[in-house]
């Protein structure tokens, strides 16, 4: 590509056109920027808009940002409106102005609509390409229509036909197949149907792939109030939008901040402020624990038996607690469990934990007696209610664990945050803190007259 | 719908015809079983089928079960063929038998074949329904063919076009927009791209759905190894596909086996069964820090302030591994991060790892000192040299985690298993296990001939 760039810049455009534009943007990754800035030069200037929508975010913004306005604005106004509005966001405000006082009035317009929504929102994700024709048009005169469009070189949002009536307003929807399929000199409103799944702009991303995926659609249209046509949502953004949305809450879940970029580009330094901020939370928190045992300091010390079982019993709360937060926060965010369902959850996480605390019991209980019987380790005299207390304790632990990590979801949810931030090591910290708690007090029930 | 169902079964047909399937299928879930089997008669057979389809899979299990084979075949016949392959599947391989044999030899076939596959692969997702033109067509005789398939009732994969070879091999893609947009008269072959992004049957779903994001595909091929088209992957197959792969990895990073069906329909004894091992398994582990801590009994009954702060060590260690394994294992499924990249990862992770500990050991040294002068807590005469070994042992042991937790991956991948096994407590077992020995050899070297 380099020696291509340089030796026969005017073929590069002939050469690469069987490429798909991802393809293209991909081996653009690969260059220096400034061969970037070349290649993109070279190409006309409908095809370097496509690949300019392909490039990584960061590259295509600093090119971008090194492009005199003009550049830009020739450059962005041939890319879908979506993706424009995309690629102008990430850019310093001035930078913005700048570029649209230099595209055309009606796409400047547009864009600065579409600016104005939140990102994660119907109305950031959507294009306002789209295709909608008079309820009362015939199929055929349609059918002209959306090839009449086609032909003028809109690329998105075509699958899809929306019928509108005299006041704009959305009446119907139906496939581009339908619209094949219908029978000459039928009605759009005969063939279209009337139940319209739509969203209104400020609909957040989750809720656009839920209906999407609900309803098995190509696009979603974006509605006002009164049901007028906006934009639309094409199924390639959802998805971009569930990939999103997913890596976002498996890094929360992990125990940091969102990183925004990918893990390979973001700088060590930008990692480590995204991870340190909840790493320090986490360990003043856990500082909790130290002084739990501060507060235990003189049974410790009669019986330094029991720290043997500290990590151990801890660490089991704090693994049925993920386990438990896991699972609700995927259910949330599935739908499947909505926040008056907390109840029925801790209807089920409690015999769970129950359950499953009882068998780690079991476990431990085991050991401490084979370990005491073979001779592996001594555990004194009193091993045997040693053994109960483990026993009792990891029973105790688990199900405290389920319970909370099940319930602390919907905690977040109910107060406005976003119950993906449940991460694992938070539940962990909050049931190691109880669970020292409870650890002791067990111990001191049982023990008490004997070891302790 | 019940009242209609008693009254006027007639009807119901009628009654029901402008709702979307999806929304039929909603309200068919909060029925009786016996009454979602008496929905589906009254129905015409290809909108029972449509309804059958959005329908919740062990829903359409039993229903599937209840009915005579030949019922079921009569049902299962109008579905599109994933989805009939789909529903089968799930069935005893003696009931699929029967219900194939009822069915048209065709439409047998083909779901014999679909059967065949992997359900998590290319072949598994695809429908066999597309449609396909010889190249040296002209795009009007195309289109017409097009409206042919399309009225003949074909409802899925309809939106790409592919060009095939005489020897039916496809030679080109063009979506339906561009056949519209295309200029009377010219070819197929004219219009079509070359470059067609296909994969084999085998290619499993994960592969699919970054094919499908990185090009924007609404549909996507499966061709044999002589590029011979035998299905096609639609986007609401790789929308499902990707949510449910997101479900399985997170359900397995917070520790637990993938559960395969929503929180509140899983038996609180199914639920279990699908924790429990893991849960065994990582308390067996965790079953060593019991040892080690046994293995430093004479250090701890000297100094029984170092118990203080093993909670605090080793919770710190599992945090910045669940940080570390949390990036790593997305950035695996979304690709940025390959088998290849684990050195430059640990590089990145090293400084990380030592950064994020010293800042945790500042916090952690701190507190003890502060504590200590302001008389909150008397750690004893060597506090300050207990405090340096509180900040030493952090820093490695927050490097260790973060080091752990990002090559745990890597080398789950290498020996051949899902990277997203390595789960948040799988991490925070090992980092509790070898911090203990990092504690305590650091104590050792810092606290002998004072405090031990």
């Amino acid at each position: 590509m380099l020696a291509l760039l340089d030796e026969a810049p005017d073929t590069v455009a002939v050469e690469t056109e069987e490429l798909h534009a991802a393809d293209l943007a991909d081996i653009a990754e690969t260059l220096e920027r400034v061969d970037v800035a070349r290649l993109l030069k070279v190409l006309p200037p409908a095809r370097a808009a496509d690949v300019m929508e392909y490039l990584e975010e960061e590259l295509r913004t600093e090119l971008l940002e090194e492009m005199t306005p003009r550049e830009a604005a020739a450059l962005v106004t041939e890319m879908n409106p979506d993706d424009r509005a995309d690629a102008l966001e990430e850019l310093e405000d001035e930078s913005i102005d700048e570029i649209l006082s230099e595209i055309p009035a009606a796409a400047r317009h547009e864009t600065e609509q579409l600016l104005a929504y939140d990102t994660d929102s119907a109305g950031g994700l959507m294009t306002t390409e789209f295709v909608s024709v008079p309820e009362d048009m015939t199929v055929e005169d349609a059918l002209a229509a959306v090839r009449r469009i086609a032909r003028g070189g809109r690329r998105e949002a075509m699958y899809t036909v929306y019928a509108t009536d005299t006041e704009g307003r959305v009446q119907g929807v139906m496939s581009l197949r339908e619209l094949l399929a219908a029978p000459e000199g039928a009605k759009v409103s005969d063939v279209a149907w009337g139940e319209v799944v739509s969203v209104l702009p400020d609909a957040d991303r989750e809720t656009v792939a839920q209906l999407t995926r609900n309803y098995d659609l190509v696009a979603i249209p974006v509605v006002d109030e009164s049901m007028r046509i906006l934009g639309v949502v094409t199924v390639d953004d959802v998805i971009d939008a569930l990939v999103e949305e997913h890596t976002e809450d498996s890094q929360k879940f992990g125990g940091m901040e969102a990183l925004d970029e990918p893990y390979m580009q973001i700088s060590v330094l930008g990692m480590i402020r995204k991870r340190a901020p909840w790493l320090g939370v986490l360990f003043v928190g856990e500082m909790l624990t130290a002084s739990a045992m501060q507060h235990f300091q003189l049974e410790l010390q009669k019986a330094i038996v029991l720290t043997l079982f500290i990590p151990l019993i801890m660490s089991s709360g704090g693994n049925s607690g993920s386990q438990a937060t896991s699972l609700i926060i995927r259910a949330m965010a599935l739908g499947e469990v909505r926040l008056r369902d907390w109840w029925r959850v801790a209807m089920r996480e409690l015999p769970s934990g129950i359950i499953l605390g009882a068998i780690l019991g079991a476990i431990g209980f085991t050991r401490i007696i084979v370990w005491q019987r073979t001779g592996l380790f001594d555990y004194g005299p009193h091993y045997f209610l040693l053994a109960i207390t483990i026993a009792a304790a990891l029973t105790g632990i688990v199900t405290f664990g389920s319970l909370a990590g099940s319930m602390l979801p919907f905690l977040l949810k109910r107060i406005g945050f976003d119950p993906a931030s449940a991460s694992a090591p938070f539940v962990a910290t909050l049931v190691d803190v109880t669970g020292l708690s409870i650890y002791f007090t067990v111990a001191l029930l049982i023990l008490r007259g004997t070891l302790l």
